[in-house]
C-alpha cells in the first residue's frame, strides 16, 4: 500500500488512477481544473474523460500540486507531452526528495528530437530523480476503466525501477510486462501516432482495409528503421509497444489521431481539423520531429515524409498517398533488411 | 498478353482473374458448378462471390477442366486447400507441358504437416511441373475486385518464377512484390487464420480492443518462433504476408475465420458454427496442424495450444483466454529473443 500521485486528470491519468486505487493504493489524482476536480471528488466520477465509470473511495482529487506532492515518491506524469516541461518545473520547486517519476505519454519534441525520458531527466535536477519508468502499450483508457484486460510495457534504464513500477500496477486485469530497452518503448509508442494519422488519411480517401494493412507494415518497418538507428532493440518494435500499440492506434476509430488524419483524407486542411478536434493531436508534432530525426540518422521514412508534406506543405493527402504506394521496389525484404544490420 | 488459367471461382479466384484481365490478359475462369459458371458467362457477374463487379470480357468461365487447361503454361490455384490434392490428381491426367503453378490459398496439411506448395510438388509428376509460385498478403478479394489498392507477395523458390508472376499480375492498383523465402510466406499465410480464430473469440467474449492487440502481438511472435524454426526467415513474418495479414484478417468482420471465432466467443460448439458458417474455415484445420508442428519442431505455441484446447478438448473458451492473458511471464523479450536466435 503506498501514496501514489497521478498528474494529468484526463481519460489515461484517470484510469491509471483507477488500476492504483484497484490494487489498494492511495492515490492522489492531479488536475489543473478546479471544476473538474470538484466533480471527482462530490460525484465520483470523471464525466468528460471517462463517462459512466465510478471511481473508487480511494481516489482523491487535487487542484493544488503542492498538496498533491506532499510525501510522494513515485508520480505518474499524465499531462499532454506538450505540458510536461511546464508541470516539472512547478515541481521540482515543490519536492524535496527524489522521485521516480512514470511518464505514460507519446511524443518526442520537435527541434531538441528529445525523448520524454530525457525531457525529464534535462528538466529534473538529479537529486530530485531516483529513476524514470515508461508505461506503454496497447491500452485504450476506456477499457482499462471498465477492467477489460489490457497488457502494457513498464520500462527504465534501472531494471529495479521498471521493476518496481511493475509491481505497483499489476493485477488480474492489467498485465504488465518489463522490457530494459526504454529507447525502442519511447520511440515505438511516439511514432505509432504518426501512422495512425496516415491510416485515418486512407480510410477518410475511402481505400480499405488492404491498402491500410500495406501501410501499417511499412510504418512498422519504419519506425524499426529509425529506432534502432537510435539504439532500440529492433525486437521491441515487434512487441506490445510496436505493433501491439501500433494496431490499436490505426483500427480504432476511438483513436484521435486516427480521426484527424480521417478528417484530412475527407478534405479538411490540418488548421480546420485542429479547430474541429478541439484537442491535442500528438501525431502532428510528432511528424515535425520524426521527420527532423529521419534527416539527423539518413534513414528513409517515406510515410513520414508523405504526411510531413500533407500537414506542413499543402500536399494533396489523395497524392501523397497514390504516391507512396506506387514506390519503386518489388523486392520486399529491402524494406526490412536494414532493420537487422545493426545487429 | 497470355493465356491464363484460374482453377476455381470463388471470391479470391474471380478477383484475381479480375487483375489478370485488367492486365490484358485472356484468362479461363474454371469452376465445378455449371450453374455459378452460366451465369458468369451470361450475366459477367460472379453474384455468390463478388456481388454487384463486372468482370472484363476477356474472362471466359468454363466447368471443363480439360476444355481450361489446353495449352496454358501457367495455371492459379484458388480452390480450398483441402480440395487441391483431387484438383491435382486431375490436372495431371490432363497436361503433357510443364505448369508453372501459382497458388493463393492458406493452409497446413494437418498429419503430413506438408505446406501448399510441397503438397503441390507431391502430387505433381516433376515432367509437369515447371515452377511452384505462392501469392499471398493482406487482400480482401472484394477490395481487390473494386480495384482498390492491394499489396502481395509473390515468393518462389525460383526468383525468376516470382519475378514471372510480379510481372503477370503488377498494375497500378494491384501491388506485387517478391520475397525468396517461401516457408516463411507460406507458414505466416495459413497461421494468421489460427490467430484470427482466436482474435474472434476474444472479441465474442467482448473483452476489447487491448486483449485483441496482445493477442495478435503475442500471436505473431508465435507464428515467427514456429516459422523461424522451420527455415523460414524471421524478417518475412514482419512484413505484407506475416503481420499485414494478421491485420487486415483480425481486424475485419468479413474474415471467416475471424467468424467462427466470434461464434465460439458467443457461446456456441465447434460443431454448431461449422454448420452455421456454411462454407470452409482454414483455420480449424490449421490449428490441428500447428499444434502437431508445434510438438514436432519443440516450439512453445500457447495461442495455438489453447485454441486447439477449445475446438478439440471442449475447452470453455473463456477458461482458454484468461489463462493465456495470465500467463506468468514478466519480461516481454522472453517472447521474442527466441525467434532471433538461429540468425
Amino acid at each position: 500500500m503506498e501514496q501514489i500521485t497521478v498528474l494529468g486528470a484526463g481519460s489515461w491519468g484517470t484510469a491509471l488512477a483507477i488500476v492504483l486505487a484497484d490494487n489498494g493504493h492511495k492515490v492522489k489524482l492531479w488536475g489543473h481544473r478546479q471544476s473538474l476536480i470538484d466533480e471527482i471528488n462530490t460525484t465520483k466520477q470523471n464525466k468528460k474523460y471517462l463517462p459512466g465509470v465510478e471511481l473508487p473511495e480511494n481516489i482523491i482529487g487535487t487542484s493544488n500540486l503542492e498538496d498533491s506532492l506532499e510525501g510522494v515518491q513515485t508520480i505518474i506524469l499524465a499531462v499532454p507531452t506538450k505540458a510536461i516541461r511546464d508541470v516539472l518545473s512547478e515541481v521540482k520547486k515543490i519536492v524535496k526528495n527524489q522521485l521516480t517519476i512514470v511518464h505514460v505519454s507519446k511524443g518526442i519534441e520537435p527541434d531538441t528530437l528529445l525523448r520524454i525520458s530525457e525531457i525529464i531527466e534535462v528538466e529534473m535536477p538529479a537529486q530530485l530523480l531516483k529513476d524514470v519508468v515508461v508505461l506503454s502499450g496497447p491500452s485504450h483508457a476506456e477499457e482499462v476503466s471498465q477492467r477489460h484486460i489490457t497488457t502494457v510495457t513498464s520500462s527504465s534504464k534501472t531494471m529495479s525501477a521498471a521493476e518496481y513500477i511493475q509491481d505497483l500496477f499489476i493485477n488480474q486485469h492489467f498485465r504488465v510486462y518489463t522490457n530494459p530497452d526504454i529507447i525502442g518503448v519511447e520511440i515505438g509508442g511516439a511514432l505509432k501516432n504518426i501512422i495512425a494519422l496516415a491510416a485515418g488519411i486512407t480510410d477518410g480517401l475511402g481505400y480499405g482495409d488492404n491498402a491500410k494493412a500495406a501501410l501499417i507494415t511499412r510504418g512498422l518497418a519504419e519506425i524499426a528503421r529509425l529506432g534502432s538507428k537510435m539504439g532500440g532493440n529492433p525486437l521491441t518494435f515487434s512487441g506490445l509497444t510496436g505493433i501491439g500499440d501500433l494496431i490499436v492506434t490505426c483500427t480504432s476509430i476511438h483513436s484521435r489521431n486516427w480521426r484527424a488524419g480521417n478528417l484530412l483524407g475527407k478534405g479538411q486542411n490540418l488548421d480546420e481539423v485542429l479547430a474541429n478536434m478541439g484537442m491535442v493531436v500528438e501525431g502532428v508534432r510528432t511528424t515535425k520531429a520524426a521527420y527532423q530525426l529521419a534527416q539527423k540518422y539518413e534513414v528513409k521514412m517515406p510515410i513520414t515524409e508523405a504526411l510531413y508534406d500533407v500537414l506542413f506543405n499543402n500536399k494533396a493527402p489523395k497524392e501523397a498517398v497514390d504516391s507512396l504506394m506506387a514506390r519503386v521496389k518489388t523486392h520486399e525484404m529491402e524494406d526490412l533488411v536494414n532493420i537487422m544490420e545493426k545487429r
